[in-house]
Formats: C-alpha cells, structure tokens, sequence
C-alpha cells in the first residue's frame, strides 16, 4: 500500500489541537474520518510531524498516511481538501518512500508568532495573533533573540512535566519584524522544538521588549535550566506552524 | 448634550449587517446595547455613516450618538471598546459639532475588497476574503477600473430595488494590486457608492481579469445603465469599509 505524504493548513481556533484525544475535536481526527470516508469507510491513520496545542495554527504542518493508491493524485488532493472542514487546507500530496514518516523523518521547521500590538485590539486577529498592547522595543528584543541562536540546552525553555530527556536543541534563526500596522513577527527556525518552546520564547522576548527583563538575563536563564526564570507562555492564537523541513530540504 | 463621533472597526461575519432590523444581530444594536449600559439603561441612537450588509467588514465605520458628556474621553472610548463585543473595536471617541452626522455629512468614502485566489482556499481568510481560484489577469482588470474613475451614472452597478434616483457618483481612485500570497486588494475611493456597488464592481472586474468580458465592455455597461450587463455581485466577506471622509479631510 502506498505511503502519502501531504502538507495542509488549519485555523486552529475550533480544534482541540492536532493530535486525537478522547475529548474534542482535532485536526488528525478530521483528517481521518475524510480519509475514512474516501476509503470505503476503512480507518487510516494519520501521522503527523508533531501535535499542535489547542488553539494553535498551521500553514505547512506535514502528515503521512498509507493507503489504496489513487490513479489522479490532484483529484485525490482536490476531495481531501474539499469534504475536510472549511478550516483545513489540504495543499499537497504526493506518494513517498515507504520509509518516510513525517515526525521521525523531520530535520527541522519553522514557526511564526504574531502579536497584535494595536489599541483598540483588531477584530480581525482576535483568534490569528496574541494581543499585546504594551511598549515594545523590538531592537532589544532582536538581541535577545540573537542569545538564543545556536545549540542551547533549552531546558530553561520547556514545559514541565515532558518526558523528553536531551532538551538540546539547535535554533537556526529568530527574528522579529514589524509587518503590517500594529503587528509584530516573530520567526523561529530550528532542527527541533520542545513543549511550548516557541511560546515560551515568546512570553519571555515580550518581557524583554516590554523592559520588565534585561537582555543580558536570557543568558543566565539559559545556563539555569530553570523553566521558572523564563518568562511565561504566550497564548495559543499567535503560533503558526509554517514548514516543516525534510531530507534534501532545505534546513 | 454632546454629539460624538466615533471610528468603529468590526467582523462582519457573525452580523445581520450594520443596520438594526426586526430579526437578527446588528452590529448597530450592539453598540445600542452597550451605550444604554453606559447610560444607566437609557436607550440612545446610533447613526452610522451608511448600512454595510450582513458579512461585510469594517476597519472605520463612522458613527455619531448624542450622550451626556463623560469627563474622560478615552476611559469612554475604552469602555465602550470592551464592553462590545470581541469582533467590534472602538478606534476613537470625540466630541464633535452638534450639527455633525455621520451619514449627511460623509463626503466620501474608500473601500477595499479582498480576493483569495490560491489552491487550496486558505482557511485563515474564510470569512475575510472572496475566494477565486482562476485565472485573473491584473493588468486588464487595471485597464477595466481606469474606465470606471470619474464621474458616471452607476446604475449598471447598482442592485435593482433602491429608491435612490441620482445614480451618478465621481469615483477617485481604484485599483487592484498582489497583496501577500495569493491574495489581490481592489481599492476604490469615491463621493459615494450605490446598493453593493463595490460589490458588482468587483464581479464585473473579475469577469474582466478570467477573460469573459472585453475591457472595452465596460463603456458599454456604463452606458447602458442596465444592471443585467454588469458581472455578478462579488461575495460579501471580501469588502471592507476603510474610512469615511468629511469636509477638512483629504478625499
């Protein structure tokens, strides 16, 4: 049986984020039950590079899944995306390696976080961006971000209560950016994530911006593993997750 | 007692348009309800600068409402900014003239219609874009707005049934540009707009980008006042109401 591969989008704001739990409604479970549908009501299972919490969006999250060859993959593509809900996006697919698995497989990926800085808070980005209506300094927070490029034990930066031992992990870029009025950017690119990583990164950059914490203290915070120094994790509704990078991929 | 203006932003989506009716949510109702909180449960009228329909957005609607005068004018805007409802923000609050109003005095007004037009439809812009996902030819629809600037009589693009008689209006400004990731902006600033004028506008123009109707038609439905040669009526959740203009403000 072939082995898809596909990369789709969703507005997290009506799921219990992406993973299937026994209690609400998910992406994965969405997913399924379409593919189930087109499967002559047979289940398959979906496998995704990673969950996103509730709330949380994605425009290039990549999930993989075996099952009867489709003669017309775009056609295949087309009905994934048109009988899922209004609020997934199915943008591609395509057959790979049987070997490939999207989370095992994954060399790294890309997340964006969006703040809306504006008085009064936009209607338009109550669920697409965490509303932050403070002073911010974005050259500070940029050199903050600067700290913590590079191989960190990001302990300090981790949820609690994750079973994951090697918190080392490897960030390629962060940056943030004014884009659009009233809204900020934050871009991270990395060879991995631990459990609220981005937002917790956020919490804490945003304190920085705000001057309630000195851009010198991400140094300390890190060298502490300490998730308590860190500052706190921001909302679901700014994170999208954007790419997620493969082998023969660009890092 | 005081007349206030007031610039109000607000999701369309979840509204029976702008004006109060018999049946439905208004977004006019809301922000009824919440100045007669404010006001001790005295009911007080709000008069926008025109009705948008039931989905149509707006970043700065204009409304006027006369009230007793509240010492601090942002702890008012404030508390009428909260008070409402998450999908309507209150941008500013002024004392004005008290022969101001909102709707005889507006000189004009600039509209924007977004268009997605990507495969897949993204569910980010659902409820914030048109969706069209053919081929659009931006330079011909361009050349089609040019024809539609200065001042004819509109009634080709107005929706039958109004009773409005003087269908002439000066259009300013339109134009249609990329914006972001598969996404166009129409803009178009005028004296004024006739029923869903903007909207069939745009249907027309879209017909014109997808090559079912020659730039040069254009005249000719201008000319002929006659509704049935204009495109249809593009969808609600594209168009946004972006700022209305009085006398001492740019047109």
């Amino acid at each position: 049986m072939p082995r898809y591969k596909a990369i789709i989008a969703y507005d997290g704001t009506n799921y219990c984020g992406f993973q299937s739990q026994d209690n609400g409604k998910t992406v994965q479970g969405e997913i399924e039950r379409t593919l189930s549908k087109l499967n002559n009501g047979k289940r398959i299972i979906v496998h995704g590079s990673g969950r996103t919490d509730s709330g949380v969006h994605a425009k290039g999250q990549v999930i993989h899944f075996d099952l009867d060859h489709f003669r017309d993959e775009e056609k295949f593509r087309h009905a994934l995306d048109t009988q899922s809900a209004d609020d997934i996006a199915v943008k591609s697919v395509e057959i790979v390696d049987e070997a490939f698995h999207a989370r095992f497989n994954a060399q790294g990926k890309t997340y964006h976080y969006l703040v809306d800085y504006g008085k009064p808070k936009s209607p338009f980005t109550r669920f697409y961006a965490a509303f932050y209506p403070y002073d911010l300094d974005i050259k500070k927070m940029q050199e903050a971000l600067d700290k913590v490029v590079g191989t960190h034990d990001f302990s300090a930066f981790c949820a609690t209560g994750t079973s994951i031992e090697n918190k080392v992990r490897t960030i390629y870029e962060a940056k943030v950016e004014e884009i659009g009025q009233d809204q900020l950017r934050f871009t991270f690119r990395g060879n991995g994530f631990l459990y609220k990583m981005v937002r917790i990164l956020v919490g804490t950059m945003l304190k920085v911006g705000n001057n309630r914490l000195p851009v010198s203290e991400i140094d300390t915070i890190l060298a502490s593993h300490n998730r308590n120094l860190a500052g706190p994790t921001a909302h679901p509704e700014g994170l999208y997750l954007m790419e997620v990078y493969y082998e023969d991929s660009k890092k």
